[in-house]
């Protein structure tokens, strides 16, 4: 969860991975993750919520799951009144790193330079997370709530500059 | 949703089509989804829920919907605390007509007269559905269930000889 201004500086408000065990069914770890995204919503209160993208193309099983939790979280969303928004890996990567080929390091240092934190967020998944929020943020999807707003023309400019700067 | 008693005897409990406006944003979809498959069960309290089992390598951008869809029916049996179970297409085909390959008339035709009902149960995703419940009651999951009861060695002859007769 990040908090990002109208000139475009974002701010760690909470980060973490929510895990399940591997050994219980499958419709109680949906439910463990269920009550961690509703624990972190209901604590700090976001205005909108991005979720990844998923595709089918890659390994099977993993996809299912995959889009099976996303399908979580975009129904809390939905239940909690938040707007949603999907990004493909590959919008979050170009978005943050200029680049969307970007590897795991590139996106966690970046993530950790963007934030100001003194450590990269651990695990990758973690700064991928971070960098989803910050990309939803950053296309204009914070403009959809009620807190946020769009850029003004000079905001604007001013960010394509800093996207070119950091190719 | 069927009753399904220790002789493989079914009866027709509620079947129903859940449907969402393609208008509305996915999160409110997947709310619209969850909040009608809650109130099935909370009507009909039943002890096992089975889910279709999705496979990717079909149509990409209904599989994913399909996948997200399936996790929230998992998600909300983990969430009332009843096992679930999923079952592929094939297997459910098998299970009522004997044929896993049969078309939806079949499957349609079969669940007709499975459980007594005057009309072929429409649109035939609730006849699929029936299907589905029936498969996961006679393959052994109703035996899951506090209500339920396993095969004894009569009744799964019995029951080996009716999958013959059907063929």
């Amino acid at each position: 969860m990040v908090d990002v201004a109208r000139d475009r500086s974002a701010t760690l408000v909470h980060v973490g991975v929510i895990r399940s065990d591997p050994g219980e069914p499958i419709e109680r770890r949906l439910a463990t993750i269920a009550a961690g995204i509703r624990a972190v919503i209901d604590a700090h209160a976001p205005s909108v919520v991005a979720v990844e993208r998923v595709f089918s193309q890659h390994n099977r099983q993993s996809v299912m799951g995959t889009a099976q939790a996303s399908g979580i979280a975009l129904l809390i969303a939905g239940e909690r009144g938040l707007p949603a928004t999907t990004h493909t890996p590959t919008e979050v990567k170009a978005a943050v790193t200029g680049y969307g080929a970007a590897d795991k390091r590139q996106v966690q240092a970046m993530i950790a330079r963007i934030l100001r934190l003194d450590e990269v967020p651990q695990p990758a998944d973690a700064a991928d997370a971070l960098a989803l929020a910050l990309c939803h943020a950053w296309r204009g999807g914070a403009a959809q709530a009620p807190t946020g707003g769009a850029l003004t023309p000079a905001q604007r400019a001013w960010a394509d500059a800093e996207r070119l700067a950091r190719r």
